[in-house]
């Protein structure tokens, strides 16, 4: 039995927080809304994020991030990834006041705007060594909504320190949330980073009426190019395969609720980028992430055709059944290419 | 342009020798029966597996082995798994006294039911190397009512000899159906045909109304299985995430048309599997996977949990809900024991 704060409010944060209370650990979420920390403690409900849904009792939350760490064994990130440098600047200032040298856990996926970063670096940056232990990343296919029926959910830990993803593993794991540790930290997070480009695309097939073969080869040639560029990174090429890599991109990819997956769908039926967002009313996370492979696909010299066209089609305003038919006309290639990333 | 037999006059054999024929090839299907064969020639349709599709004229099909194989320069295999070994007899049979050395191209996915050798395997014990060159294998993502729309639709070709796969590669390849070659046959055949068991599964996810976190889950420990059990037979852990692996993965879990899938979706609602298999009126080749899977496990003492699974509730009469559960009780794991295949 641990303590645990859980920082973020949101549909994932606090379906995490009810999980990891279920599980008999003692759980404080932070978060910055003051009726909605007020929801969780006095109704035990978070109906903006979780309409209908009934949250454990035992749960606490709070406005302030001095409480929620005082005396954490814990630290669980759950914050929007342009947040994460800014929370865990505070985290760092309360620590560093606090007699607690808590586990630092994330759950937030993405790769920081401008500098490219993968969040444990981000978090390892602002967080010093003296007032924390290991950095341990949770990542994997799971709809909070799903989670939070208890139905079956697998994901993977991700830590270079091996023992801190044993001992976060044991803080996660029942019988219906199962989770896998992982010693590829830079695997894990650029997987479920780079994914949510492809799940635009697979979108986009849809969108263009194509059919099952072709968004299985969307996908499958999807994660062969975040695989090069996961390589290229220094990630294992077996990751991608795993949890992180491979499952989400199959949850993104074929869940009409992905925002990704719905941005790409329009774009597919002619629509553009401008209207798509008006109408979407909340970040695309894809497509941001699709500026920072093309970045990336320049800088380390990795061939991304899909991420590639799907860069055009946002930020140039190609046709997308232009580059679609560009695609299909490269040269043939060998699956073994995989293993010999460069162009 | 090349002369090419093709063996079978199913779905997948029709439409293959059709996008041959557009491809410029002299293409000729050996077919069984009498009736389908004189449709192809006289209507250009085979409405039996391919209603309302007209074929192209220039596409010819004859009953006679001989005719067929006559100064072919390829002979492309796609007869039923357990038909292979007869078929391939009566080849060399009349590859002996032809004046004609074709490649060898295999379409048939699946393992031979008491040996469990691969197509490749049963082609090479069947056709003398003095009488061929060499074996290649085509595979991947393909439903056969797309291809023959034109959709878009990725497959790799396998041979140990990668200018023959280049060979077929450019034989098939078009601006709407791309292959991949591939210098691994063992991972290409063994993930084509352990899939089908990991469809069951999925189906059976689905019937025992269990969400997308799950599928996700179920697919890719089910990838990571199959993988384990393919590097134990000397296959490359990464071609299983390539188009036979994990492709056709995606393609097979993803669409209601499998029989695999609905043989599982019916176990998961709590119908017995004699009633599922009359019900069907049809091999559900999984079924019988199961069986090569579990035989395989034992002897190479390989860990295939949900394989398993599924093969305790198909021939044990196992109850399914409790299979899922205990898999759900077995001790964490890492998802690095890709590489450390054994129990």
């Amino acid at each position: 039995m641990h303590k645990i704060a859980v920082l973020g409010s949101g549909s994932w944060g606090t379906v995490l927080a009810n999980l990891l209370v279920e599980n008999g650990h003692d759980v404080t979420v932070w978060g910055r809304a003051e009726k909605e920390v007020a929801e969780i403690n006095d109704q035990h409900t978070n109906t903006h994020y979780l309409p209908n849904i009934q949250l454990r009792s035992a749960l606490k939350a709070t406005t302030s991030l001095k409480i929620a760490l005082t005396n954490s064994d814990a630290v669980l990130f759950v914050v929007p990834t342009k947040a994460i440098r800014s929370v865990a600047k505070q985290v760092s200032a309360q620590l560093a006041k606090l007699q607690t040298k808590p586990l630092i856990i994330s759950a937030t996926k993405g790769l920081e705007q401008v500098t490219d970063l993968r969040i444990s670096e981000v978090l390892a940056e602002e967080i010093p060594v003296a007032l924390r232990q290991p950095i341990v990343i949770l990542s994997g296919p799971s709809h909070a909504e799903e989670v939070i029926k208890d139905d079956i959910t697998t994901l993977a830990v991700a830590s270079t320190d091996e023992l801190a993803s044993k001992q976060v593993q044991d803080i996660f794991m029942n019988d219906h949330f199962r989770v896998y540790t992982n010693t590829d930290v830079i695997g894990v997070e650029v997987g479920a980073a780079l994914k949510n480009v492809i799940a635009i695309g697979a979108g986009a097939v849809h969108g263009l009426d194509y059919g099952d073969n072709a968004k299985a080869a969307l996908m499958t040639r999807g994660l062969a190019e975040i695989t090069r560029m996961g390589v290229a990174l220094g990630a294992d090429p077996l990751t991608f395969s795993g949890l992180s890599g491979l499952g989400d991109l199959i949850v993104t990819c074929t869940s009409v609720h992905s925002r990704n997956w719905r941005a790409g769908d329009a774009l597919g039926q002619g629509k553009k980028l401008k209207d798509i967002l008006e109408n979407m009313g909340m970040a695309v996370e894809g497509v941001y992430t699709a500026k920072t492979a093309h970045d990336l696909s320049i800088k380390e010299n990795i061939d991304m055709p899909i991420s590639e066209a799907i860069y055009r089609v946002l930020y140039e305003d190609k046709d997308i059944q232009a580059e679609v038919n560009n695609m299909m006309k490269r040269k043939g290639k060998s699956e073994n290419e995989l293993m010999r990333p460069r162009f």
